[in-house]
């Protein structure tokens, strides 16, 4: 039997749109659940795969699969949950200003098929039944993932896994597949049947992909995530008292899993009075691991090139290769005002186990820095833990240009809770405002639908007058609570 | 003293945004409803150069102001009410899985600068001070509005009002400043200090500016309101019980304004029985009357002989220009497989007094009709009082194409609401999922930050502990109402 061509797989995504749309917030929850519980029960084969297939490590391989699981989970008790649907109620009203208003409601429905590109540097958690596709399901979009070439057998296996859940829940398999081939990605992200696209990956990939998805006769919304610098801020006050807790903390956070995060802390921001040597400590003997692929640490090795070459920059320590594919850690110095003279070489990021710390001369320098750098999907300050006007003149700044703002910790991690954003101005997204992880990352794939005058019993379940489904709604402009 | 330059009024917007965005949410809402008073004070002057430069009417134009100040205040209401900022607090937790959570909390911020294209058909709804501008400024973003060419000395009036006020209320005047020149309109899209645009025109234009922004080397969101063909279904058992009220309906809605609504119906769809005369009764005697400008006037009656054109049309009224402005209600009819056959031409919007019946042999064919058209503002269906079938079926395929669905009722009037709905898929809008009228406009142009581990002090207002500002927030999953 010959493999189904990509028009055949689309039919089938525009099929199972139609079935998701149709299922209850329960099924759609259960489904999810099914989903999380598969890669559990398949997790020591997949973990075995992944672990051939990127070098990543099987304990850091187990902690990824719990919380794509988690995910998974987290999403479907969003699903049932129901405020996501945004159910909105305003009755008809013949004193409303400046014309009677008709009997309006509002609720969200699935955009249809989305197409994610998956990540590498995540094989579990951004790649087949990562956030992108567990917030499109839960949306209620079926997924055609484009797999990242650094885990293809992961990905098939990965994808069988839930396309069997899938139809043991009483859904069409079309749910869910898979292409590899990167000309077939960029025809699906150019065919009618998708309707929306989410992609982590890095800015020259993703501006390409974004420039197809703008340019299609009718565009659709291109949710990219392209990757950061990470800028962390150490100010005057936490230099002087906490200088060894933060360089281990720093050495930690931009060398674990070999520098391959896109929250990895790629520039640290400190006064020039401190002694560098402390965040170079012990570097030198960290032996070359593993990347991604042979082609990321080509990528990564020319790139720390680039920086070498860069005038005015001191090397702490230069990390090699002891082989194609290895990289080991690389942690270079330059001041504020160099870095702002050559920003497309030193303000951007290096995939890969490197940093550029950057020392300022006094706060208005940190500060032009803090203005200065492009869209981040992290910013960091580490301060006093006592009052310090630094931070405190730092934070409002990093807000307008970064995801997220944290204080005293590292980027590298991104929790999965209803507050977390993990996105950020251009180039760290494509679409500021929205998040690919997180709650809110279901937003990304709902249009509203108004319903004006229609008959109770032609509504959809979530905006008829008796609330069936008892989720939260707005009710002439009052917000009413769920009764489930 | 120069005019300024475009850089400088710029500079002025970047000024106003930090003084916009540091503002309370009181002082926002002061703004706005001191805006509408503005308006309102102005109203003989604002109304009397309205008139003359876009022929609309008094009557129509008095009340297109009370609608306009009436969508300020809604505005203001949803800022004191804060519910918009969406404010999240998640609280550290050791136990969350996969890894203990730190202190994690989100709140939605204003992009920056937005760039307005007024629209001209509504030149004070859609216009300086219209829909756009008001969801815009209530998200703390400042405005420059890009003024429509048919009514130049009011969009001056209204502007020179809207910066007085603004001044008074002790704002800079750069939340809010006005250019004329096409050009000046497209580099201020290209400029590195707007975030985001808004439009409401045709869709040849929108598309040309879409392009634009998402070729900039840092692309911003561009939500474009390019117009409708707003297809009308009558089923059977209507057409037999309710003809002559839907046809007087019909009439009144596509000639309204001298047919110049992107909600008027373009495309009425009945059963082949029924007698196509009676919707055409009395429109020849319907006199022309002056559209917004000449150039809109020649768009019309170039597209008017394009229809006529078209093979196996035929033609029930064709009304005729008395002069270089002026145009009267021009009537056809085709079959739906005729439509479907040439969708280019028959399926998209003429601006102005004309409509085009498509008669339907079977259900199926009516149904193959609303599956095939493009992406709608709206789609209206005429049943029958009692339970109607096709209704039932027709609803939710076009709530697949339509960012409104309408039972038994007109699609020109767009109420200002929660639940309102004015977008759609393209090429209704170029961002579907959004809405340029009702209390989500909002969402188009605030972007979430995420706070992790900011010692409270330093957190925005909406995001301390003891939630100073007394709004609603979801706190750990858990929806609260707010206290004010």
């Amino acid at each position: 039997m010959n493999a189904p061509t990509l028009t055949e797989r689309l039919a089938a995504s525009v099929e199972a749109a139609a079935h998701l749309a149709h299922a209850s917030l329960d099924e759609r929850a259960a489904l999810l659940r099914s989903l999380a519980q598969g890669l559990e029960l398949e997790s020591e084969n997949l973990i075995a795969i992944a672990a051939a297939e990127t070098a990543l490590g099987i304990e850091r391989l187990r902690g990824e699969l719990a919380r794509t699981a988690f995910q998974l989970r987290f999403f479907a008790d969003i699903v049932s949950d129901g405020a996501f649907l945004q159910a909105t109620v305003d009755h008809a009203d013949p004193a409303w200003p400046p014309a009677p208003r008709p009997d309006l409601r509002s609720v969200r429905q699935p955009f249809g098929p989305v197409l994610v590109f998956a990540g590498g540097n995540f094989p579990f958690a951004f790649s087949v039944l990562g956030g992108d596709t567990a917030s499109a399901l839960a949306a209620g979009c079926p997924v055609l993932v484009k797999a990242h070439p650094g885990h293809p057998r992961l990905s098939i296996a990965v994808a069988r896994t839930a396309r069997e859940v899938a139809r043991q829940a009483g859904f069409p398999a079309g749910v869910l597949d898979l292409v590899h081939d990167e000309a077939e990605g960029r025809a699906a992200l150019q065919h009618p049947a998708i309707k929306a696209a989410a992609f982590t990956g890095s800015l020259r990939g993703g501006r390409a992909l974004y420039d197809l998805a703008c340019a299609r006769p009718g565009p659709i919304p291109f949710y990219g995530e392209l990757g950061s610098l990470n800028p962390v801020f150490v100010t005057p006050r936490a230099a002087r008292s906490r200088a060894q807790e933060i360089a281990a903390g720093f050495r930690a956070s931009f060398t674990q899993g070999v520098g391959q995060f896109c929250t990895k802390p790629g520039l640290l921001v400190v006064p020039r009075e401190m002694d560098l040597d402390v965040f170079a400590h012990g570097l030198s003997d960290t032996p070359p691991a593993p990347m991604l692929t042979d082609r990321i640490a080509e990528v990564f090795t020319t790139r720390v090139d680039e920086l070498l070459d860069a005038p005015g920059l001191s090397v702490l320590v230069h990390g090699k290769s002891d082989g194609a594919r290895s990289a080991a850690p690389t942690l270079l110095a330059t001041t504020v005002s160099d870095a702002l003279s050559l920003p497309e070489v030193l303000l951007t990021e290096a995939f890969g186990p490197s940093s550029l710390i950057a020392t300022y001369r006094d706060e208005q320098e940190a500060l032009a820095l803090a203005r200065g750098i492009e869209g981040q999907l992290t910013a960091t300050v580490f301060a006093a833990q006592d009052d310090d006007p630094v931070a405190a003149r730092l934070i409002p700044a990093l807000a307008e240009r970064a995801g997220r703002v944290i204080v005293g910790g590292w980027p590298t991690g991104v929790a999965v809770t209803w507050a977390m954003q993990h996105g950020g101005p251009y180039p760290a997204s494509t679409a500021d405002g929205s998040t690919s992880v997180g709650a809110r990352a279901i937003d990304r794939f709902l249009r509203t639908v108004a319903y004006q005058s229609v008959p109770d019993a032609l509504l959809p379940a979530a905006l008829r007058e008796a609330n069936p489904l008892g989720i939260a709604r707005r009710v002439d402009g009052i917000a009413e609570g769920s009764t489930s």
